[in-house]
């Protein structure tokens, strides 16, 4: 066994005590059980005081001795004893690779302990939040995207990393990114800045815009992954840095700070951990066309989906606020949506330049 | 105008050579045309020798006056032009934001230079191969993806980086990778190792599989993008190191090695640049259930995409080696696919402790 550092120790002690408390109900003679927070809509609520999308408090009792819970009793047993074995070994590994380590024909029988990884998948959920463990901490990452440099020095498994002397490319952010794997050794750093593509990020590293401005860049090609979000969130939360999200004025750039900064419906027992409630919008804002001028033929007509999309949005609490409701409503009567790179009409280092500095300068952003 | 490097002047004087051109003519009194190689289908052919999908001999020349081509004559010169000046200024950007630079509305008209993206994305194509150009070096860059660690020392962009200290993350592949921005300092690798997967990346690199081996270890994050493939392509060829590919069993993973080995149809113009002939296959091979015990319920049923295209393969000029042959039939006998992660039904460090080096050891791969 590796020896483990804090967070392993704890985490591989949440998954013993959850064993030992089904050993003992087995001993006393009881039909033994998991409790596990039920991950469904309806135990999703949006917490007005910690601005969260989070997770309620009903929850569901697992039985072995009961037909249509048993299967998932062992699978749950499965997964946890995987994972503590990744843990305590110092290793981590994929939910795909996790699906077929536990895979399995059972005895003689012609049944497998899971036929495909959609199975495994939420049992992996099941464990995190009765645990209340990050699936990270339970050593399982997800695929990773994103690179990030700035005025900051970091360790990464026991290595220095200077994100001031990354060249083109950029530090590759991996999907776990925990304080026992990384630490912020010191920094310069004013604020993060999260762009959603990388192009737009390679601009404004190509520029320095990060040196210029001293913040710390990151990009997570669209939708930002795991590893990236995590990791806005422990420098915003440790090193007490503001969060900027420069997106696309569309739905989609709208949603992509949405779960940045309230987290999402489907991971709600993840937003303690995930979500930025303070990120500030600085992506474009649907009346950027006129303060920018942008020409017409730029703009980009919106399809239904947009549409439906953009209406949905109107309705989430966290985007009640009149600015938001009118920065919305403008982006539907227009039927009009713009790309950042749109403002490369204006020039190609326009948005590292003159857009971003002087939103930056006039507070012009969106909460 | 920034100081140019080598490789930029010589483009921004092809480019000018290919404008001076026009202009003699229009002196002349002639009718100006630029000569661009067809890049369709029936232009492609395989070359024996080069071991390469290559571009043949035929050319089409695009004559300013004439009703059917004035347009996109117009559009090469609005793209050169701004290539021109993006070389020139020592700036790079994507070809989205090039389409956004030259699109302008004519005059009075309501006829804009480009309507879409897919129109201005063929000329920057024409234009690569009417200068011979790869279009990194007209300084445009396509999405990036892909990680690398290894013994080896780089600069990127004037900075410095080990690549042996990079930790769990790696350095981030940009897209451009070409020698003005990237330069080799020094290194011991014995070989390259280019992963299809992410997910297996992160387990090669968490069981310093490269420190142990003395490789280079990269993944480009499914089919590798542009910047991995041509960084694969000017290590093998710059560091005289083989090259092994590990993919997927399936005809996805047998694509991906066949376009990082021949090059695509698609983008035969630049396989010369892009393609490593001698890159060897230590993908997961159709005869390696046996060979490495797999059990049956780790196998995943071919669908018909997966036949249909299985079927293609086996017409390969490239793959017409018997060896090669025997995989595909095998493949396509058994209905049956696997994923590399399979091998972690045989523990999840199966794959960099026994797998792989079995494989280098007893020279079992494919070429």
């Amino acid at each position: 066994m590796a020896r483990m550092d804090a967070v392993s120790k704890q985490t591989a002690a949440k998954i013993e005590k959850l064993a030992e408390a089904v050993m003992r109900t087995v001993k006393g003679g009881n039909n033994p059980f998991v409790e596990i927070p039920i991950r469904s809509l309806a135990n999703v609520r949006w917490s007005e005081k910690k601005r969260l999308v989070e997770l309620g408090n009903q929850r569901q009792k697992r039985y072995f001795f009961n037909v249509s819970m048993a299967k998932k009793f062992m699978q749950t047993f499965l997964v946890s004893d995987a994972c503590k074995e990744l843990v305590e070994s110092g290793k981590t590994t994929s939910i795909r690779d996790l699906y077929y380590v536990t895979k399995h024909t059972i005895g003689d029988t012609k049944q497998n302990t899971f036929e495909e990884q959609d199975e495994s998948d939420p049992i992996i959920e099941d464990l995190e939040v009765a645990l209340d463990s990050l699936r990270e901490e339970l050593h399982l990452f997800a695929s990773r995207k994103g690179s990030m440099v700035g005025p900051i020095t970091i360790r990464d498994s026991g290595d220095t990393i200077d994100l001031r002397r990354m060249g083109s490319g950029g530090w590759a952010v991996p999907s776990i990114v925990e304080e026992n794997i990384i630490q912020f050794v010191r920094h310069e750093a004013k604020y993060i800045l999260l762009i959603e593509k990388d192009a737009v990020w390679t601009r404004f590293n190509e520029d320095k815009f990060w040196k210029r401005e001293r913040c710390i860049i990151l990009q997570g090609g669209g939708q930002p992954p795991r590893g990236v979000r995590r990791l806005v969130q422990r420098l915003h939360s440790e090193l007490k840095l503001p969060v900027y999200v420069l997106v696309d004025n569309d739905p989609w750039g709208f949603y992509i700070y949405s779960v940045m900064k309230q987290g999402s419906i489907n991971l709600a027992y993840e937003s303690m951990r995930m979500a930025v409630p303070d990120a500030r919008f600085v992506g474009l804002s649907s009346f950027d066309k006129q303060k920018y001028k942008l020409p017409d033929n730029v703009a980009i007509k919106m399809d239904d989906g947009d549409n439906a999309r953009a209406k949905q949005m109107l309705a989430y609490p966290w985007f009640k606020h009149a600015k938001w409701q009118r920065e919305i409503a403008e982006m539907v009567s227009s039927g009009m949506k713009y790309e950042l790179e749109a403002l490369s009409r204006r020039g190609i280092s326009f948005i590292t330049e003159e857009y971003l500095p002087k939103k930056l300068k006039d507070r012009d952003w969106l909460e």
